[in-house]
């Protein structure tokens, strides 16, 4: 019996991916890996975890905290998101909220209500690679968008070849993988071109509330609701997680829409897993609700230190022809070398001198951007990135030296 | 904008479940409720996750507890599973189990990897819920399965109308809503039955360590595994399991299979959710290890006690013509009314009086079932169910009562 024999069509298209076999080779000692794209656990809030998960299993509330729990997440999770989407300007009710397991189920159970079999989804290119793999279950044909909303819709429409385009997929704040923001005149941009086309938008906000300089930009959802003047009639999905400002292991995302759509995700993820691990939120909610407001300037503080640790190393170290953006926030820095280079065979070099990244390939739908790498700066400390930047520098410098890309 | 008109055409069967909707209904003081699923929380193992969860998030430990982990899973819980595995004769190692979010996730996962739009699913009339739920965002069409192995797979092949019959879903322990168990002569005809229409066998064992009386039957993996000489070539799926032995609010389950498949459906975890709470998994691997061999035979005592007090309750109190099943384990008895009684009016005058109970049609893909209704006894206690059971045989006895089944 070979049940690869039995499997789908749509298996086909789920792979493994490279960045992932790739982390699993960086547990070297000495290794100076900037291909993560994780938080630095000496900077999670330890203590007040475990003070919230006492109080969660003490007494007769270890009874609740163990049990089942509604598919749609917990009252006073559901309540806290809410109020933090409000400080965010998006007029959201807790009825607004469903809770994931992680913003990447959001992605999957999204990609699972909208996307039918050769439907098309814009995003644009490089983009999130969970966002490809989240989506491709589907099968959906992929699209070329302009996340400033640049790109004419009918580009994008005649890419479509007639498929309807169902999601715009976006990360307006620091996105994985270029670190690059959209204005707010390019959210709105995008908003109108999202109209144009017919497509609901995907705001993925995971790295949003890590920005260490610069004004706040309103979520495109906020912008849209303040068009329409309610998030009923909005287009926009904004999916929020607190991997990235509390702690990634507890797997607690959300998304944040109309309550229409909330009600059949809802549907999808008490057909899917029932509901997020009720502890998980129980915890989540006390710790948000403790230290939210003060834990994430610190981080901010903290990454904001790396992030500027590595662009002034980038500065001093990297030769002539090597672009690079200059990110107000998030996690990662994106490197483009001049065209000859395969940023591959680069990898394949920098792992011998201990040194590690991304190559930016990964992140093209159709396998582009062979010169491009990207560079994470939220785990390594800031003595780290300065060695490991002048030596990826110096491997830059010796050219592209062909041979080493077979 | 209406996203409605967005949706793929996969949402049409994605439907609010009318259990979890009247589960809703069940919070008044004094109502005896027969109608959920979920264990009695007074007898979680708290003070053990109380210790596991302080261990967890002691000192660095914590840093890798909420730090983000593998898709596969925790090597300490896949080993302990794998252990477990072989405990019930199946030759499993770590690389045969995958962690996942519950195994409610486990049948999305298996539906994901198996089932194509117009594929065919063979599962018995009634059923467990919560997998067509699962099952249908895949949009199959499903025939029935004797889970005993009795209808010819002719008749099987007939329903299917010429679709590739990919998956047989049963639960041979203690079956939700039913209560039975397949003998081990019917596990080894399923499996030739399988083999014959050319399936994969998904083994749903959420209830099969709730065993309180009889002898243990091997899994039919562990035949599968016993007749194949190895799991490689194994066309069952097993689908396990901590929400019915140690708690449910963790969400944590797995598969166990070939490694072939469990290495694909790790890819689709990874592009699912990325992976189960880091931290629930350390603790369940920690109060599995501890305490799952002196925690369950404690459950199976409670819980065996309330079984024979509903078994006795229904002896001497429903007239005659009803007919039950007698589980020797699980959550659930399965009664079947006369012909003309409609369980749906039943349960409008049961909750009138405080007592609750799920009608059965909901669980037969096709509606039909009007007559049946499933009791639970695991979470009421001895004296509710006594009291419980007298008054839904009065109720029963008074007749079918046509005018409340509108």
């Amino acid at each position: 019996m070979i049940l690869t024999d039995l499997y789908a069509p749509r298996a086909e298209r789920m792979k493994a991916s490279e960045i992932r076999e790739l982390l699993k080779l960086l547990d070297k000692p000495g290794m100076i890996s900037f291909a993560g794209g994780i938080p630095d656990p000496a900077l999670f809030p330890a203590r007040e975890f475990r003070h919230a998960t006492r109080r969660a299993l003490d007494g007769d509330a270890a009874q609740s905290s163990l049990q089942y729990a509604a598919s749609e997440g917990l009252p006073a999770l559901r309540g806290w998101i809410a109020e933090h989407m409000r400080s965010l300007g998006v007029p959201a009710a807790a009825e607004n909220i469903l809770i994931t397991s992680g913003s990447q189920q959001a992605l999957d159970y999204i990609g699972k209500l909208f996307i039918g079999a050769g439907d098309a989804v814009a995003l644009g290119f490089p983009t999130y690679l969970g966002a490809l793999g989240a989506f491709n279950a589907y099968e959906p044909r992929y699209v070329r968008l302009d996340p400033a909303g640049n790109r004419p819709a009918e580009r994008m429409r005649e890419e479509a070849k007639g498929a309807a385009i169902k999601l715009a997929y976006v990360t307006p704040d620091f996105a994985n993988p270029t670190g690059e923001t959209l204005s707010k005149a390019a959210r709105l941009a995008l908003l109108a071109q999202a109209a144009e086309v017919g497509a609901a938008i995907i705001e993925d906000a995971a790295y949003q509330a890590l920005r260490f300089e610069g004004e706040n930009i309103p979520p495109i959802l906020a912008l849209e609701a303040a068009q329409s003047g309610t998030l009923e009639t909005c287009r926009t999905l904004y999916c929020g997680s607190f991997s990235k400002t509390l702690a990634p292991g507890l797997r607690i995302g959300w998304v944040c829409a109309a309550k229409s759509v909330i009600d059949k995700l809802v549907l999808l993820k008490q057909a899917g897993d029932l509901h997020a691990a009720t502890l998980n939120q129980a915890i989540v909610a006390e710790v948000a609700d403790a230290v939210f407001d003060t834990h994430v300037p610190r981080l901010r503080a903290a990454y904001g230190a790396r992030l500027n640790a590595m662009l002034g190393a980038l500065e001093r170290y990297m030769p002539e022809g090597v672009r690079w953006t200059t990110p107000e926030g998030g996690m990662f820095v994106w490197l483009t070398l001049p065209g000859e280079f395969d940023a591959t065979g680069l990898l394949g070099r920098a792992l011998e001198h201990d040194v590690a990244f991304v190559p930016g390939a990964a992140f093209f739908p159709d396998g582009s951007g062979r010169n491009t790498l990207r560079l994470n700066f939220s785990k390594p400390d800031e003595e780290m990135i300065e060695v490991g930047i002048r030596r990826l520098a110096g491997l830059v410098g010796e050219g592209p030296r062909q041979s080493q890309q077979s």
